[in-house]
């Protein structure tokens, strides 16, 4: 990320270094002061890591957020309000991304479907003390942090006023988290304290340990439509809306031709809402030719 | 990074790993395989930058811009269309973020307003070639891409089609980049390839050096808004809807706080649209004070 930073930097001062055939109105390079302004400052050894700072402390990492949770809040009143019959925007059991389908509602009442971490919450505190201790990830303190966080957690840029409108709509919120079941009222009690109200265990809280396919949420997902009518669901990754995406045989630019293209990008902010994580998760995968398409090389001359 | 990617991973292990108290459901730990589908693969020295994977090469990536692209069409499309009289989300000229005012258009044509890199365009070839070379930026290497990078850009997920929406509905797309005014042709040869369709310099695309406010991009706001009514604006970083948010005496925190709260908060999604960039820019910056609020820290016991 030190890399993109000077990138960055460099960015900006190719732009005002170019001097060769120069327009009249050419503006002298600016000042040390105005390219830190407009670039960011060099990480320092004692930085969080780049990723961190865009998500947990830029403006945009929070603008990114609320943009998507009030258009989230938008979409979820105008279908609550809707006198169309209502369809689940989970996945039909038995159909598949490349031919979904998504039952009817009958008269289930509405609910909205959210993953927790880095959807609804940041994780400050278990965040910050794994970085300051330049510690990988530790099983055992995350054990701790599920039981323990309460209060170190913050609803995500968005989320408050959104849980507002889509519960003054009628639209129960569920959690449907890879969090553990063991530790549920850690959980619960942690969603309360960010300021998200109340969620219990078994009915608007799903947790790793509710249904018997581990990681995959797609079982507890079957179990929330079997009872209420999902008009929504909101996570920062694709497993987050249906466990296909997470198929061991996809290749890095299989999965997002399978996520961008045929009828379920049609789903993208009008059923489905992805927050921005680029920190953690399925995303952060693959090699050069992976990332970038090989008729896109270039060098200079 | 890596640190982001193990913690990634511990995710997923914790929720597995935790037995005490499990109940009667609970999953025996996935195996590696399914692990590795959920949180993606440890980086290799070979691989590009965390941030990169996840903006050009994840699903998640692609997803997160196509979703803003599909919101922003739809927003202009509705305005465009409004009979109600049209303003500009161009701040009017001695307004300030606390107290923003925004003049009417009367009856100028209608325009969006897009920054270029990282908004419209992903650079490839010119971001392929940096990290694989572990180079750090090079101005002349950027003034080589900005000249000859024309084939080797694409346009951002969901860009074209919004293109595609916003001039069907009368409304022209406008650049307004910090690319230099001295390498026009090429910016424009390279939206062009990309699918963008036609810029002219000086007409629909405004680069640095077209105005003497040098890397703000404010003047050159002006001087759009003077000929047309700006109705919606896209960008990466916040310098791309006012330069008041590039002041140098903003706090990581306070130039949040400006961008989230007061009247300007409304505006997100309603006019100013923000694409997720976690590689580089102004986003970058901080420390764990200033990332962290202090009253979140957390510790295991």
């Amino acid at each position: 990320m030190m890399r993109g930073l000077a990138f960055a930097a460099g960015l900006m001062l190719a732009g005002c270094a170019s001097t060769q055939s120069a327009p009249q109105t050419a503006p002298k390079p600016p000042s040390a002061d105005v390219i830190a302004s407009q670039v960011g400052e060099k990480p320092t050894p004692t930085s969080p890591p780049a990723g961190q700072q865009w998500l947990y402390g830029s403006a945009e990492g929070a603008v990114a957020s609320a943009q998507v949770y009030r258009a989230l809040a938008s979409y979820v009143r105008a279908v609550a309000i809707s006198a169309a019959p209502h369809r689940q925007v989970v996945l039909a059991e038995g159909s598949t991304l490349a031919a979904p389908r998504f039952d009817d509602c009958g008269d289930k009442p509405l609910a909205a479907v959210f993953d927790a971490d880095e959807t609804l919450i940041w994780n400050l505190g278990a965040m910050r003390y794994f970085a300051e201790q330049h510690q990988d990830f530790d099983p055992a303190v995350w054990d701790q942090w599920e039981k323990t966080g309460t209060g170190k957690a913050i609803a995500m840029p968005g989320v408050i006023d959104a849980v507002k409108v889509m519960r003054g709509a009628g639209v129960t919120v569920i959690v449907n988290t890879n969090r553990t079941a063991a530790n549920a009222k850690g959980s619960e009690d942690t969603l309360r304290a960010a300021g998200l109200g109340d969620f219990k265990h078994g009915e608007t809280l799903f947790l790793m340990g509710d249904t018997p396919d581990g990681a995959s949420k797609d079982g507890r997902r079957a179990l929330i439509a079997s009872r209420w009518c999902v008009i929504a669901m909101g996570g920062d990754q694709l497993g987050d809306f249906a466990q296909a995406f997470n198929a061991r045989d996809l290749s890095v630019e299989g999965r997002k031709t399978l996520a961008t293209s045929g009828p379920i990008a049609d789903l993208w902010g009008h059923g489905w809402f992805l927050l921005s994580n680029p920190v953690y998760g399925p995303s952060i995968r693959g090699g050069f030719a992976d990332i970038f398409p090989s008729d896109k090389q270039w060098e200079p001359k």
